[in-house]
């Protein structure tokens, strides 16, 4: 299971990452999770059964969901994103419905072991995986395994600070890279400064709506050359090479991998990137890392808690 | 041995930390490093001798010298502050007089697995260590190991960007850590701004001499109250908890340990850095970890030597 603020991805895998079956139903954060849980566990039976796997054949389940999270217990935390779901434990209420291991942890770090396992990063061992999209998180892999740290909140990238008294990040923070580099950083920094600019590509991308621009129609209008696109395009990007060389310069890993719906603007954002990172790693760190788009693409999470299992 | 720009340190020590003999010896950078490594090879051999060990009891060799460097080959690389040095094989030069194992590694990659063997952080197993002196550098313990990178370059957290496009490091990049708060910058802020003020109690405390003001002199004054002094300080320990937040974020580790000349200024330096590290490090990642000075304060680079070796 991939669990979001939005929607569930429930899916039926094997052990070499075949997908037998896969659905999506909506979260609805607004009800109270127990419902959703129980929709979630009914769409799980209908799964196997469609794909006509025993749960005696079944080796355990995997179940990303947005941190901070307590693998141990398999429990959220407390999770912006998901009001109302603090304290849900993963772990029980699957655990009571299926006699299987139950392995939980959050979304970043399930995608960055789904890239090892499945992904971008099957060839290396050590990688660090940013996923830039509503927010900025991560996931750190050593030795093919999942780093956790000692309160489980290894890679909490996206709360770094890039620029000190910088803006206010929505954690409450000064100047942390999600500020700058997220989708809905970049949305609102383009926001802020298009009003001024009736005749903006932006807003005309955007169908005249103010409230209609995204990352993407940021990103459109870029690569379209608009100016003020551009710039905070070009802003976010080189605040982000700036968080990519702060980890090389930490952990110089083999491997750095962005995924996330920023990230399928591609070149448009991999190219400021590295030309940022390359100016501001230290030494050989840069030259000894890739960095790379994600090669699960909107599969990551599934994948991910997969990758949980083996 | 532990080899640094100024001083070579030689100690025969035990499995369990004691230290049995040690002499120092100046390096002579500006002499040919064939010569002054026959010197502390000598050297080795008298402390041998005066301590009984023979040689057919010594379990191996551990140095730890500046880095950039190969540890596997036992190389340093392109040392700033060793000129003369790059490309000295330690292992080579040592293992063609010796018949031990000879481990090499940068200084502070070693003092980190001596913090983690026989000091401060003997009772963690995954720590940071941050050595504050003429540079900052670092070295990061993971299960209870160095951890080296792809490239052997972890942990190079004096040259992570606290602020974009802030002050040029002597490395050439901008805004880097060391540009803030080593020791040499402390004083380099202070002397471009204690110009315009003669009466400062800084100019009293260094003799009414510019060039003999030190980080330690600033200390000095800040803790007496000088005002240009506690700004300069304050702004050194900020960023430096700054980079201590980011280590919190990204690795999340037990413990972080700061040595090196600066740190020897105690809770001066240590309560603003954790009230800085406090604001900037995200969620449960500041409770979670020690921020504690080194417990092996001159002698870490001697133990670390020995770490190496166990």
């Amino acid at each position: 299971m991939d669990i979001g603020g939005t929607k569930i991805s429930c899916v039926v895998g094997t052990r070499d990452g075949q997908i037998l079956k896969r659905d999506v139903m909506p979260t609805e954060v607004e009800k109270a999770p127990e419902d959703t849980m129980k929709k979630a566990i009914e769409k799980i039976r209908e799964l196997l059964k469609s794909s006509r796997v025993e749960l005696s054949d079944v080796e355990g389940m995997g179940v990303g969901a947005p941190g901070p999270l307590d693998p141990i217990s398999g429990t959220i935390l407390d999770t912006p994103n998901m009001p109302g779901w603090n304290g849900v434990c993963f772990k029980e209420i699957l655990g009571k419905e299926f006699d299987l291991p139950i392995i939980v942890d959050n979304d970043g770090n399930a995608a960055a072991l789904g890239e090892k396992k499945f992904g971008a990063g099957k060839e290396v061992n050590d990688l660090f995986y940013f996923t830039v999209s509503t927010g900025i998180g991560g996931g750190l892999i050593i030795d093919g395994k999942i780093y956790h740290g000692a309160s489980f909140d290894a890679a909490e990238v996206g709360h770094m600070t890039i620029l000190p008294d910088g803006p206010r990040c929505r954690c409450g923070k000064l100047g942390c890279l999600e500020a700058f580099s997220s989708g809905t950083s970049i949305a609102r920094r383009v926001k802020e400064k298009v009003r001024g600019n009736p005749d903006s590509l932006i807003l005309k991308l955007a169908g005249d709506k103010i409230e209609a621009i995204t990352a993407e129609v940021v990103a459109e209008a870029a690569s379209k050359g608009d100016g003020l696109a551009r710039e905070v395009w070009e802003e976010a990007a080189r605040f982000l090479g700036i968080g990519v060389a702060n980890v090389l310069n930490l952990i110089n890993p083999q491997m750095v991998i962005i995924g996330g719906g920023v990230a399928k603007a591609g070149e448009l954002l991999f190219k400021p990137v590295r030309e940022s990172a390359a100016r501001e790693a230290f030494g050989r760190t840069f030259e000894s890392c890739k960095i790379v788009p994600s090669a699960l693409g909107d599969m990551v999470g599934d994948f991910g808690s997969i990758s949980l299992v083996l």
